[in-house]
């Protein structure tokens, strides 16, 4: 690979990839989540209500770009990352069934960690897991014994209720115990009723930060981190907007004469616990995020192979993509050491990596 | 008043005021929005689902620091502040049939009047707005003709369709033609649904905001900066989290192959041709405010008489405030220049106002 990329070689930890299992699964369905063939395509139908639109635009294109580790390595060879922490994407196995889910993330992690595994030394990756939370708590310990895998994707429901759900204690005790991180990743947004009318532009740029925002803002009141202060989080999307409102949570909560919330510090202090990709799409963004929790807790990715550039899928691989490329440029704003910090040293000693002298 | 305030006496763009006959209209009420005696003491229910509360604790105290003029400059003289432009708070009219809101916009348009010139120069103010287009229009062209007042609040739903309804022309005519500025704030909420079980911290916090971003997105998508660019607004609480978002918001148009919005620019740079106020409780929030929109569209606020100091009624006048301190104390983080700019020159430029010598 060529090391002539501003800033140098990246790790990306915000990149996804559905198994093989996982597609087959998507493709037996008949409801949303589904892969349905439409104008001669495959089509992904993922967010509420796309199940609806019989348009040959709804949903997403979808093609082995999202399960092809040889397509992923190109993308990485071309835009100067190194390696990848590959994550199941939304909406995991929340649609299944108890009985079910528990094989299946199984599977799939068991998918994830061969394809990590021939990726000589390229990927590495986070499981998904079932929703009922002694399960879940079960497989995070198998996780933690698969070579290559570094932790887990959770939707903002946790187990249905919301991530300050108690029920959920059985699986911050599994993550923190193995050490392993949780990627607290949107899939339902939120608002959707008032999102309409410009395509999918508002669910993704705001219903979805909104809900993350929601999750792990109930997360902080419910006392998770006051119960398991070693858990590791990972919040996606430069952590929704809460970064933004901290202050105002803060005030909005001590200002509650009535505030049922018993906190050992402030809300907004909790923030610095948590860890972030640097997914911002603008410099201000990334600036606060600096000054709120530190660069140490930024790091680099790409929330590939979402949003493509607008090109046939035979120039896919080859074409520049607008997340890393503009992800890369705001990095090259920041004091050198900063900036090579998020864009790599920070992955390499949060998850505990190896970047190849190849690459 | 004394001049020793960090930083100078301030102009206060966020304040609020019930007038009499507003007050009078709550009271009057059987349904939310709505002012009842319980447990001796009056208390406002204004946000959805108060009023199935019949706990003591439901909605919040309201006295006359609601409405005295007296009181509102006893809060401002405590707390350094020359010159408030003072805007009748949510949920405005929206719960009154078009008969009757229009002549009860007129009442309470007069009553705002009468308060501010009996200030001695320390208050200009906002009206309010009747839901219907048309009527709202003309009642734009009577407020242009009240010499203390300087504009109006509208809420995020506008005739009840929201901020791109095409029927709101007439209205975004009316104030730009008479150089009036329209006040974006919230009442409804967003995602309620899962606001719960924490007070009403996360509604205010996280709610509002999210309405009051959803509003104005839907403002600028819909092209309406585009035929109306001389359209002055000021949106509440630091803009909502647009600000944060604004990145992921052009990213998230220009991504969409399908997308039919069509604007003359990226949807972020819409939001330097908006004034915010400054009330984002920490200093990182400002910080990226000032790198996105620029300091001269930044007024300081201070949301009186919401978030009250824990106190008795008594001492509410001469306690403390949260609010204006925080803001007060953010700003002198920033370079003396600025930070005076966004204290009040900014105001007293973008509203026109005198700020009297005996201050």
């Amino acid at each position: 690979m060529s090391v002539s990329f501003l800033g140098g070689l990246a790790v990306d930890v915000h990149t996804h990839v559905y198994s093989n299992r996982y597609i087959t699964l998507l493709q037996n369905r008949t409801a949303v989540p589904r892969i349905v063939t439409r104008g001669g395509q495959d089509r992904m139908l993922i967010l509420p209500g796309e199940d609806t639109d019989a348009s040959t635009s709804s949903g997403r294109p979808i093609g082995s770009e999202y399960w092809d580790g040889a397509r992923k390595l190109a993308f990485m060879d071309g835009h100067g990352i190194a390696v990848s922490v590959v994550s199941p994407a939304n909406p995991w196995l929340d649609f299944l069934p108890a009985a079910d889910a528990g094989p299946a993330a199984v599977d799939i992690n068991e998918d994830m960690e061969a394809l990590c595994a021939g990726s000589g030394g390229r990927l590495y990756g986070m499981g998904l897991l079932p929703r009922d939370p002694m399960t879940a708590a079960a497989e995070l310990g198998r996780i933690a014994r698969l070579p290559h895998l570094r932790g887990a994707a959770i939707g903002t429901t946790g187990a249905g209720k919301g991530l300050d759900d108690p029920a959920l204690d059985p699986v911050w005790a599994a993550a923190e115990r193995n050490g392993l991180m949780l990627f607290v990743h949107p899939h339902y947004g939120l608002g959707n009723e008032v999102m309409g009318g410009y395509g999918h532009a508002m669910a993704l740029a705001l219903g979805f930060p909104f809900e993350t925002t929601t999750a792990i803002t109930r997360l902080i009141l419910g006392g998770t981190l006051d119960r398991f202060p070693g858990l590791k989080l990972m919040v996606a999307h430069a952590g929704g907007v809460l970064p933004y409102l901290a202050g105002r949570l803060d005030a909005c909560v001590a200002g509650d004469a009535h505030s049922p919330v018993r906190l050992r510090h402030p809300p907004s202090s909790y923030l610095r616990m948590m860890h972030y990709d640097a997914i911002g799409y603008q410099m201000p963004t990334l600036s606060l995020l600096i000054a709120l929790v530190g660069a140490d807790r930024l790091l680099f990715g790409t929330d590939y192979p979402f949003f493509p550039p607008h090109v046939g899928n035979a120039e896919l691989d080859t074409a520049t993509w607008h997340s890393p490329t503009v992800h890369r440029a705001i990095l090259q704003e920041l004091e050198p050491q900063t900036a090579s910090a998020i864009l790599r040293s920070n992955a390499m000693n949060t998850f505990g990596l190896a970047v190849p002298a190849s690459a």
